[in-house]
């Protein structure tokens, strides 16, 4: 038994990329590198986040190439990844209003109704941004039985 | 309903470090943010990788800084994560040896009694290493119900 490791097609790169719900941003500035897991949605063409304005969205605003991760573990060390370089654009009105929806349509809507928009964080101002996919790979590890 | 932000204690940090099986490196070099899903194990003081010398340990090696993250994802928009700053060491001989103990044991043996070692992937110098933690941070997101 040895792994197997394989390239991920174009098309199994973008079905990991619908499937999963949860990403990591990976950015880089004044000497220090941050990865960062942010709930996302996408689109075939970017992937679009809402968030508080911290840490990652500073970096990203000085260094707007970045990083993107999705895994999926499949039990006994195998598991299929997509790692993404991508550019960092900060999203306002209708282009906004689209990501909120796009991230709206991955959750059952709440209980008590309240948008997502006011849910993303608690605290602070919410910063709505798509990272535009530039070059991506994938790979699958198949440990094997 | 509005999300709670939690500190995670350093207790709580050190707890997840130990559950999770799948982390994230961030690294840089050259102008570019890589980040990258391993399968580590952990002691309190580092984590420790058994990875082929590809790209992330090329880019390790020329910047030793680096970032860790592991997160949990609990389903609702609710999780935890740590991320920590570390230092990339590669190890040889009896830290080696230790590394691949320490990972071992966080799987069951395999059906053939194949190593570790051998399995860490195929092809190519396999290189044993660890990220020497140097600050951690841990937050834990509850949407409620």
């Amino acid at each position: 038994m040895s792994a197997g490791i394989a390239e991920l097609t174009p098309a199994e790169i973008d079905g990991l990329l619908h499937e999963q719900l949860v990403g990591r941003i990976g950015c880089h500035a004044d000497g220090h590198t941050y990865v960062v897991p942010v709930i996302y949605a996408y689109d075939g063409e970017a992937v679009y986040v809402a968030s508080t304005a911290g840490r990652k969205v500073r970096m990203m605003r000085e260094r707007p190439h970045v990083c993107f991760e999705v895994d999926e573990y499949a039990g006994r060390g195998s598991w299929r990844s997509v790692i993404l370089q991508g550019i960092y654009e900060e999203l306002e009105g209708e282009d906004a209003a689209r990501a909120l929806r796009l991230l709206a349509a991955r959750f059952p809507p709440p209980a008590d109704g309240e948008p997502v928009r006011r849910r993303a964080e608690s605290g602070g101002e919410v910063v709505c941004f798509r990272i535009r996919l530039v070059e991506a790979t994938g790979r699958a590890v198949d440990r094997g039985a």
